[in-house]
């Protein structure tokens, strides 16, 4: 039932490899313990996602790091890299095992669960609707972080994924948007994500 | 030549246990990282003392949440914390596996590393020397993060270990301080701790 899809050869230098799955071990741990603490299947899904993501990744970062080996000096240097990319690979699937508890209904104990929602940040993902008023605007100019306390941390757009973006970054319908931020800010700005309010606040 | 502890059974309520592998196992990612990017024997050395933290901990939650079940409802819904638990010592291990190519004297290629570089955080774990300015004092009078930019983001005091510590922990002589900050917050942080430095600027 699992569609695998062929991971083929692509030129990409091993360090902006490892630089990206170093980034989304860390976001993938940030996301499963939100999943699991506020049983979100969304986020324990975009988790799954990522899972999928860093396998290819890590696959691609293999061949590369093979190319790169001219000689025994090179692959000595090179083992330090591919025991971190196997690293950032396990990071992903304890993750991944924090996700699917979400996703299979299982859960946590709803007094563990109490204890953790004390945490005041928690994280959203919400899917950009037609006529939402964050389309089309670069993150800059809608300075969520001073208007409602929220930051976007990911984008995914289709299969693409857009890791703490840059102020340049716009936002467009159907982008998959992952933000940090106090509980009545990460509200707000589901509202504003699906379209149901209009309107940012000064 | 491993030094086996018995690890004995402690009442503690098991959500304080897994609030508190989920927060060591996110320092352990932070460290392990930063160790093999900046090639930091002293960052390792603190990831193996908190993988066995975190080793001893999943322990003593085990035993804690099978005398918390009485029936099986209660098992069912203290499974989902087991996962959790077992994802956090999965993380913890992935971080060991990286600090132990430091260690190893295997390292990162520097190619690599230099790319990891441009991060603007790093972090930094310091001992606390007699005469350091740093010691009998309130986090909150010290105001790190204020006059230098950094943050203490753990203590270790022996075996103990606080994590985040809040603004009315007091330093002590001879503690281990993991704290984050732009580089040249933190080399002043590191000469305030060993006493060169011997006075805060305002």
């Amino acid at each position: 039932m699992v569609h695998l899809e062929k991971v083929e050869y692509k030129p990409i230098p091993v360090r902006d490899l490892l630089v990206e799955m170093k980034d989304i071990s860390e976001l993938m741990i940030d996301l499963a313990y939100s999943a699991a603490l506020f049983h979100s299947p969304e986020l324990a899904e975009e988790v799954l996602e990522l899972e999928e993501h860093i396998d290819k990744l890590a696959y691609i970062l293999g061949m590369n790091a093979m190319l790169a080996a001219r000689d025994a000096e090179d692959a000595e240097a090179l083992v330090g890299v591919s025991v971190v990319a196997a690293a950032a690979n396990k990071i992903s699937d304890a993750a991944a095992d924090i996700a699917a508890i979400v996703l299979q209904e299982i859960g946590i104990h709803p007094i563990v669960r109490e204890a953790f929602q004390k945490v005041e940040e928690r994280l959203i993902r919400v899917a950009v609707k037609p006529g939402s008023i964050l389309t089309g605007q670069r993150l800059e100019e809608l300075e969520l972080a001073a208007r409602i306390g929220v930051d976007i941390i990911a984008i995914r757009r289709g299969k693409r994924w857009i890791l703490n973006p840059d102020d340049e970054e716009t936002a467009r319908e159907k982008d998959v948007l992952v933000a940090r931020g106090a509980p009545m800010g990460v509200e707000e700005f589901k509202r504003l994500a699906d379209g149901t309010v209009q309107k940012l606040e000064d």
